[in-house]
């Protein structure tokens, strides 16, 4: 066999968003790209903030020697002192450079933490409904995924994660605001999660690193506050990306920040650096690194995510849907009208609108709209979703 | 524990790179920067071809709509069909664009070529002396590295390799031009390499993959010509990097190309891309994938390679050094003078030349020095490699 039996199974099992994709494309060529009303894509929408297109137009017309050398694999020195300053603004917490390291990414800042942490067998455990990629690089790292499933309203459910927690737990995966929820947790809720990890790393007899996936962290509405998870949990290792923030997702570049108050910190971050050499990442693009270095601080244009939500909530929830209104970032996760949402989403398609089942983030019954796209889509999807929620809702309101 | 158990072993086990690189600071700051001859890093020398960085400016200064927007993980289609062109030039062979994946350099490509292929036991042939990281990411994949040593003269030792294969080989590392040795396989090598491997195939039931790691491919010398092993091997993968051609080591941007020759090519390409996508990669960085695609065809510049070359050898040879030649890259290996080359190596530092031992590269006895340098640097040096050569062979000349 050519092909890893895990690789191959793995791509078998997601090979129906494959096909929804192919349905898409299909449905784009036949009714023309602007009939179509295509929620399911997480691309930030919106150009890099003018000010870094004229750094980078800067860089590129008058390059410092350095510009696209080698660095040490943790990334340009002052670029780390960037990140450790902003971070101290972020979470009040004051981090040595010498615990950021510079990654390909916020995917990148997560398999390396779990290479460097994980040995085969180790367990980690993944809050549902969670971004998919979650389960691949814990595996990746030899790691075993253990679900635990979030509450009713996508707040954490801390009995579930104390259930979760065995002998072999080694980290847990946080994302707030979360993907596909929008939920971001309050600051008391940390705490409690805090106290269920002390709890159990009486059983692991070690620590419980928390793997805090933030790209959304600049993502908030006014409804709600980002409480960092670094600011309450012990052993936080901070996985950013500057693909929401800044519009700049294919360019990979992010960064991993282990907390100055994390067990055995420098070690463990000088374990990161090493993986982020040895996985083949060997370090973030240097010519990013220095584009990035000068925008730790700035706030992410809400303009366009406010008004799509606004207008989305407002006609869902008067269609009848139900819908849990996000704390963050781009996305709504609302109840399919019939249990099984395949069939809720061919009803959508066609209406000519596409979203992604929630059995592809492990909650089954939902699906993800994703509404980072044109505010002039979002208007004229709005009778769509209106004539769904009469179909599936009639006068009878909403299923739950 | 925090730190996963191997990735601790394996940072101790690498601890003396650290100490010596501690030592090399420690004589800059000491003797001055301009009095160490620093031959320890392959770092290219040298800037990006001025062409590459008017056109970055280009792009940076007109950004197209997508420059750094998410694309397939595969990459930009039409990049991918620019390297397929050249791909078709360089081996003879008609790559479809689906078989190219843009990569994060070669180390990603590797990474990604091994994820795809290996299950946790499986075996990967890997010729010494090597690339010391090969042995990680073989290891990242849940794959055991099996080392067969070349022969005396750095070329294929085709008896070991048939010795090395079992059951459980799936794949073997290739690295033409060599680091740190400069070998340049010939083609008739590599056609006996290509009977050995379809031997092979028989006891292992399945095809035996040849991982082409070919970052060094545009630096050959008149005395050597490059022969593509996809050329002469049936189930080759290309990994390929613009570290060196093109001058852009911090940018992280290169491609991995499966054969069209090999056993289920598409398949396998396919496993590429889901890979690529899933080890958090995601895609090689976007306004890098844009720059260099015009540049597939460029001949590196090897003016300073040469010059450095020329003198180091003639200098070594002189002196009673033991050295082959090499036809590629920008390393030489020379034998040490003493078995163990780590006393040899003390004794350069004390006329401030820093070199790297080959037991770092799975070959005591030798030493590397990496001529990417100033030439002026290398002239300088000419003086402390002459003593080096009096006091270890005297009148007697070399020792083997």
């Amino acid at each position: 066999m050519p092909v890893s039996p895990e690789i191959r199974e793995a791509i078998r099992q997601g090979s129906w968003i494959r096909k929804m994709f192919e349905e898409g494309a299909f449905l784009k060529a036949k009714k023309g790209l602007e009939n179509v009303f295509d929620f399911s894509l997480g691309n930030p929408y919106g150009d890099p903030p003018p000010l870094l297109a004229l750094e980078l137009a800067r860089l590129a017309a008058n390059p410092p020697p350095d510009l696209h050398k080698y660095m040490p694999n943790a990334g340009f020195p002052d670029v780390r002192q960037r990140v450790a300053e902003d971070l101290l603004k972020t979470t009040g917490l004051a981090y040595a450079p010498g615990l950021v390291v510079m990654t390909v990414g916020a995917a990148g800042a997560l398999n390396v933490a779990l290479r460097a942490i994980l040995s085969p067998g180790d367990e980690v455990i993944v809050i549902a409904p969670y971004f998919v990629e979650y389960l691949f690089y814990v595996r990746n790292a030899g790691g075993v995924p253990v679900v635990a499933q979030s509450a009713d309203d996508f707040q954490l459910d801390l009995e579930a994660i104390r259930a979760a927690i065995t002998g072999r737990t080694k980290a847990l995966l946080l994302n707030t605001p979360n993907n596909p929820t929008g939920a971001v947790y309050p600051a008391d809720s940390l705490r409690g999660l805090s106290r269920v990890l002390s709890e159990g790393e009486v059983r692991t007899g070690g620590p419980i690193y928390v793997l805090s996936d933030e790209p959304y962290r600049k993502i908030v509405y006014p409804e709600a506050v980002f409480s960092p998870p670094a600011a309450s949990l012990r052993n936080t290792l901070v996985a950013y990306s500057h693909s929401k923030d800044l519009n700049l997702p294919g360019e990979r570049i992010g960064y991993l920040a282990v907390s100055p108050r994390a067990a055995d910190a420098a070690e463990l971050a000088d374990a990161c650096v090493f993986c982020n050499r040895v996985l083949g990442f060997v370090n973030a693009p240097s010519l990013m690194q220095r584009v990035v270095a000068g925008f730790q601080g700035i706030e992410a244009d809400l303009s366009v995510y406010r008004r799509n939500r606004e207008m989305l909530l407002t006609t869902l929830l008067g269609s009848g849907f139900s819908v849990v209104p996000p704390g963050g970032a781009f996305y709504l996760f609302p109840r399919s009208p019939v249990e099984d949402e395949m069939r809720f989403l061919a009803a959508a398609r066609e209406e000519n609108v596409l979203a992604v089942p929630g059995s592809g983030f492990g909650r089954k019954g939902y699906f993800r709209i994703a509404y980072c796209v044109d505010p002039e889509t979002v208007e004229r999807s709005l009778p769509a979703w209106k004539r769904l929620g009469s179909r599936f809702f009639g006068r009878k309101g909403g299923r739950g």
